[in-house]
């Protein structure tokens, strides 16, 4: 084990788009686990889209980050040293551990991981938050019944391309939004979605309509902006709109103004906002149900990789923009 | 019984704001019941912001109007003439007659009214569509709870004052809002609300925030538009918006862009579209709430009165521009 540790830490709020600035690269002693901690070495680090979100200093579902501490973020690795009963050296772990090669966490913030069941990194997207995220705000907050039309923003992402695979499951017919005709054919082509419109094609609101003649019964949103608009104009009766995630908003300096209100009234739209959290308590039914799945060849799952903790800010102003194709990690081992 | 009938005719779709150009005044013949029809003189037509909606050619929960049919409405009057069992001369009832001095309906598109319960007039308010609307709008889509701070704007007008009426019944803090100091003051002193914003005052974010001081549970939303964000800036935690109405933005020619769909993610907002039709089968559920509350002393109700139906036009053009004080009716004899 080496003497030195490496942290990427939160320099400056970004004004609009993150940039390189934002983060600074530190070496540091490496941390010593005190009584009931347990030591991890890093070998995967998640990047996500909601840590744009505590790079602000506003009001939201967790505090803000602050400038100086590491990255916050879930990684996956190994335990090296341990102070409790409960982890021993070697022991496969998800910890919430952030953007350093390695990290000390009280042994109750981390959780055991079975790599026979599926890769590692596989407990920072399909089983982790990710696939959690889909599992709940597609089953508990969107509710699809067989034969109706979802639309799912971000088709390709992490959450995207698990929530569109579950409601195919569930009987629905399945239309992703997704930036470019590549991930559009992988969403059709791989994960059997029944089509994809490309929103960098320039013509959004006449393809959306084609790929749902019957209307949308369910929006599920990652995105946000003129396409959750678009998607608003052909919603049915009764339909719901789940409020995942406004990547499209993270970085605008003004929010963008929605225009289909009258829909929601004249249709009677549910537009419910989610946070995984909200069934903490019931994350073991989702990563069961996933993994079963999983188990049975009926998802498919795609990673995007940045090698080394150094690049992870490249990583991350990448997904922001869009630049990803699938769950994004960054390889730190 | 005269030989003519006098109608109000949409004459032609309006453009941005109502003018009095959009109508026309004419007298027809008289019309005569068929068999299983009743003829009725009305004696009050109702005024409601919904109307603007079926002038403009979109597509609705309703069918828009068609140039030269006579305006669409409620009324309450007499029967003076009938071909079915169930109605007689002289029986009072509320029917879908719209703007005309006399109108033919089927009988089962009548209903009995009782004024020994409630001034006729009370059946087009309180008792009839805005009422029922307050009703199912409030405890079936807002749900609020007892020691909630529920938020209604619209508040001295036919839905908004019951809905805060039924809301401080619940156990609620209830904030109106209202245009003018006059529609305030009636709101706080004659309705019980706790509180009313003038959102003509020009101060409207920081009012509302005194005025809310734990933030706001459950919105009722009558008007929409700039009013609508105020409020979703200051909503909490897994509270609802009831879109009941969205008269800011009936006479737009642009929809309001609404910029608040952060607070929707952040705060797990759950904002729902409603149309009193949704429960066409409990209407009577929701009559008999109201009409025990109001022989109880406990709902207070306020009419806004034009006189004769020549004037109908302009009291729906002064409604519009919430000009009207309380429920605004014609009288028609």
């Amino acid at each position: 084990m080496p003497d030195m540790n490496r942290q990427v830490l939160f320099a400056s709020r970004p004004q609009g788009s993150v940039t390189e600035g934002n983060f600074r690269i530190v070496d540091t002693p490496m941390p010593a686990p005190g009584e009931g901690e347990v030591l991890v070495k890093n070998q995967w680090l998640s990047l996500d889209p909601y840590m744009r979100g505590r790079m602000n200093d506003a009001k939201s579902y967790a505090p803000a980050a602050r400038i100086g501490e590491v990255m916050v973020g879930q990684t996956v690795g190994e335990v090296v040293a341990s102070r409790d009963p409960a982890f021993r050296p070697g022991d496969k772990v998800r910890a919430p551990l952030g953007w350093q090669l390695y990290g000390v966490a009280e042994a109750r913030h981390l959780t055991a991981i079975d790599v026979a069941l599926a890769p590692a990194s596989y407990y920072l997207g399909l089983l982790g938050m990710p696939g959690i995220t889909a599992w709940f705000g597609l089953h508990e907050t969107g509710r699809p019944r067989p034969g109706e039309t979802l639309v799912v923003s971000a088709a390709s992402g992490a959450v995207g391309s698990v929530v569109g695979q579950l409601a195919k499951i569930e009987g629905c017919r399945v239309v992703g939004i997704a930036g470019g005709r590549a991930k559009c054919d992988y969403v059709v082509q791989e994960l059997g979605f029944d089509a994809c419109v490309d929103h960098k094609a320039g013509n959004l609101a006449q393809d959306l309509r084609n790929a749902c003649p019957k209307g949308v019964d369910v929006n599920f949103e990652n995105v946000g902006g003129p396409i959750l608009d678009a998607v608003l104009a052909i919603m049915n009766p009764f339909s719901r709109v789940v409020v995942c995630g406004l990547i499209a908003e993270y970085e605008a300096t003004e929010p963008y103004g929605y225009k289909q209100l009258r829909s929601v009234l004249v249709n009677r739209i549910r537009i419910q906002g989610m946070i995984v959290s909200d069934w903490k308590d019931r994350h073991g039914e989702a990563v069961a149900g996933l993994s079963a799945y999983l188990g049975e060849g009926r998802l498919k799952y795609r990673e995007s990789i940045v090698e080394g903790l150094d690049n992870a800010p490249r990583g991350f102003i990448a997904l922001l923009k869009g630049e990803n194709f699938g769950k994004q990690l960054v390889r730190l081992a």
